[in-house]
């Protein structure tokens, strides 16, 4: 049996006590290490974190692994219980629908433990989630590839009076430019995009289509580090927002469309320059 | 402090850690009762089952209670520790915005525990989540009041090539006619819609609109008591999800858009009459 088990957003803490239980009676477990391993805070003492609650040894998946060297999980899956953890839920940003899919071509049994993942911890900041549209993803702009296709699905939503969550490019483990050309495996630092090259990446194509899409007056929402406990969110003009320092990964932004009162009393929470300034006042807990 | 805490959609056990220290922590314990105690499986019993992991007694909060009594929630919060516990996500498919903004004007602190919601655990089935556009409400048709705003919304959601999440019409604790004429507090029994009425209407509205957004073959999902131990999901097409019994509530639809490769391989796996039957294949855990 393979359990796919969301870790929710935050640290070891936030595992359910469904999640917990069948890590604990899994004979091997593997955690997915591609898109979410920084925000959860995972240095070695993190994996050693959870290694303590867990009561055995994690094997972290890497993105060559799951994409590459699924069949090891697979064939472990096949034999024993097996866990693959991820943080998240397991079909929130990013799906893990390929493993699934395999397993079940294998005839291995998949069972599914939610937690909370981006997708409705944005939630907090108040803007309801039945009123937002497409979801985007910012990929990080080079010289050389600057793709905006982003931009149209923005305006729709906007035109439909709806929000946009925004997702930000992530580079783990991309190999370097010299690794291909050499055939040797050597990996670009990590990056992840900040809101603030989010915002700079989304000025730019609005002048570069003299579109009106959006301003540089619309309202925003930056998220960084939803659902940990150091998440800092901050409502506020894409002008803003731009010069804001969110400090650590992961950041993802909300282009707000159409709001309504109750969704504004919630924004102004997380405005600044209101009485107590910047941060945010609904805080993850404990 | 104000602790919001979501509680999951399957059962006790799919508190987190956190939210399980935050609630034992608390002086006084509030559940939303409203939207979820039935799905919750939330008897008497499941109410005793919860108390018996927090070690303290719960306070149900209806949907009365919530709007008009709010005051006392506020007020024990601004004395203690409060939980106020809410199946799925604090800020799901239900939010709970207006009660975070009144502890914010009161100077009460408010902490949020995620969890996984309908909004996220449909993610289950394989259609990306980034790739829903804005979520309808199907309202239960009476004699007299049948609107169907919901046509416009999945019509645009369906031109842009996006999913739409239906979510299904709740009645609990309606003041009845009899009540409402007499002055006297009588409810009307609860009433939870179901997907094949669901479809009944969206049939309905289509032929009395004459329209296109979709027809009886537009592949849709059906989803009961997802992310339960029980849940029980189907695809296939309007027409023939319009017989499947889903069992006991709640109940929601997706209305696919244009679907990837990869989301259709997972959808096979929820369809009636492939190898081994109807029933989901991709369990909730454990």
């Amino acid at each position: 049996m393979l359990y796919v088990i969301g870790l929710g957003l935050g640290d070891e803490k936030d595992i359910t006590l469904r999640g917990l239980e069948a890590v604990k009676k899994c004979e091997k477990v593997f955690m997915e290490a591609y898109t979410s391993l920084l925000s959860f805070g995972l240095s070695d003492d993190g994996i050693a974190t959870l290694e303590n609650l867990y009561g055995k040894p994690i094997t972290i998946a890497d993105r060559e692994m799951v994409e590459e060297k699924a069949d090891e999980i697979l064939s472990a899956a096949g034999a024993s219980d097996v866990a693959f953890l991820v943080v998240g839920d397991p079909f929130g940003a990013t799906t893990h629908s390929d493993l699934v899919v395999r397993a079940r071509e294998l005839g291995i049994g998949v069972k599914v433990v939610h937690n909370a993942s981006v997708m409705n911890a944005i939630g907090v900041c108040g803007l309801q989630l039945y009123r937002y549209g497409e979801t985007v993803s910012i990929p990080f702009f080079t010289d050389v590839w600057r793709p905006d296709s982003f931009y149209e699905k923005i305006q729709k939503n906007r035109e439909l009076g709806l929000h946009t969550l925004c997702l930000l490019d992530i580079r783990v483990k991309e190999p370097s430019w010299e690794s291909l050309s050499r055939g040797k495996k050597k990996y670009e630092p990590p990056r992840y995009m900040t809101i603030n090259t989010a915002i700079e990446q989304l000025l730019e194509v609005l002048q570069k289509r003299e579109g009106s899409a959006y301003d540089e007056d619309t309202d925003c929402v930056g998220f960084a580090r939803v659902g940990s406990e150091d998440q800092k969110i901050v409502a506020g003009p894409m002008k803003q927002l731009l010069s804001v320092d969110f400090g650590s990964p992961l950041h993802c932004l909300v282009i707000t469309g159409q709001t309504h009162p109750l969704e504004e009393e919630m924004l102004n929470i997380y405005r600044l320059n209101t009485k107590d300034d910047s941060d945010q006042k609904v805080k993850k807990s404990v």
